[in-house]
């Protein structure tokens, strides 16, 4: 992983290396740091936080909590160390599997957990040259690992939010409504009347109420896609500029 | 079951008996009914018909089916027939549990299944004083045994439709997920940014395709219900008094 590239978020807020080729952050990491409901004093842990997009989003929004990254990639987990100490940042990364915390882990809960997990079904996926690639796309973990993972982790009506392709969505909901409690799905809809490709997802620990559909959260203004132009929609691009957060509705 | 009241659905083209207490056919079997992909020649069978509402609606847009309502409750399978019969509607009528089917029932195989399961779930419903009201919204037969019947019962990739609260998407999501492929929802919203309170979804028997969470369909123009005027989007009007279809998108 020699070649790097400096990448700006949140209007730029927050600067990332991350490897010029391979899994890189997008969109989507600062999404579902934008749907993070954390506030200042709280601690949270991100399950896979590559190389900390989402774990430095939620700090430049709410700069007094304490986060910690979990990463299994030692290459990713170093530039989440390095992009971390370079902007100041409350980010403490941990190298580890999630399916094997060590101890000191195991010890502790967190007010939150999230996670955007590999998109890319096993089977459907090719395996690529680049075991970064490989691992941040394909995944090796089953949802459910996740899930059970954050679930230990949360504390009792602590909140879990994933960010995850609609694909997806059955086998993650399966898996949440076996651990969690009071689960909210926010569709994330290209533009007006498409279908989601993505969706938040958010679960809490203990939580007995009924399980709620929101309306779907438009991303792109107009009809089609326009590449040359930025499209977003004013909240998203509040989002992805300003760093407002993404509440889900109440 | 004495005191009965004559309903018209589809701006008169269905008319039906049903029992002027108790459950009473609202809108919900009129959308199922419109979101079944039949075609002229084509078979079905509706589990839990209750009076026959939904089936005697997609008669009135499809009249080529031939459609089977299964009903255990005897009133309710009485009025079922008693309205197919004075629509002159080629809907027969099976008396049964649908977990335990007769065999002139297990024999056959149907291009589609649908129903409106029971919508209250079985711990938080009060016990009614009226017997069919409290089976038709309390409900005694897991969604997962309606989801097997018509994955039994329903021919290779042919096509199982249900509505349903949102509240019970996880449950039948997941029990769809273990007999079905190529499994769809499209969510009903009252009005535009409101979260979906009820929900279509549907499966294929052998389907192979990805989830999809279409965007949701709004039932009613403007941002406050209106008690005194009818405020449906011209959509779901054409479907209550036209008697059109409600496609899945594409």
């Amino acid at each position: 992983m020699d070649d790097l590239t400096q990448s700006q978020f949140l209007g730029g807020r927050v600067t990332a290396w991350q490897p010029a080729r391979g899994y890189r952050a997008g969109v989507d990491p600062v999404l579902l740091a934008a749907a993070v409901p954390g506030t200042p004093g709280q601690t949270a842990l991100e399950l896979g936080c590559g190389v900390g997009v989402a774990s430095l989003c939620l700090l430049a929004r709410v700069p007094d909590m304490r986060i910690t990254g979990l990463e299994i990639q030692p290459s990713y987990a170093a530039l989440a160390r390095r992009n971390a100490a370079e902007s100041g940042a409350a980010l403490e990364v941990v190298e580890a599997d999630l399916a094997q915390l060590p101890a000191h882990l195991r010890d502790r809960q967190f007010d939150h957990v999230f996670a955007n997990p590999p998109y890319f079904l096993r089977d459907a996926s090719v395996s690529a040259a680049d075991p970064g690639r490989d691992i941040a796309l394909g995944g090796e973990t089953p949802l459910a690992d996740w899930v059970e993972t954050a679930a230990r982790r949360v504390r009792p009506k602590g909140y879990v939010s994933f960010i995850q392709r609609v694909e997806r969505l059955p086998e993650l909901l399966r898996a949440m409504q076996a651990r969690l409690g009071s689960l909210q799905v926010l569709p994330l809809m290209p533009r007006r009347g498409r279908e989601s490709q993505l969706f938040l997802i958010r679960g809490r620990k203990g939580g007995r109420a009924a399980f709620r559909l929101h309306a779907g959260i438009r991303m792109h203004e107009g009809d089609t896609h326009t590449r040359d132009q930025e499209s977003y929609t004013s909240d998203i691009r509040a989002v992805l500029r300003d760093g407002a957060a993404l509440p889900f509705p109440k």
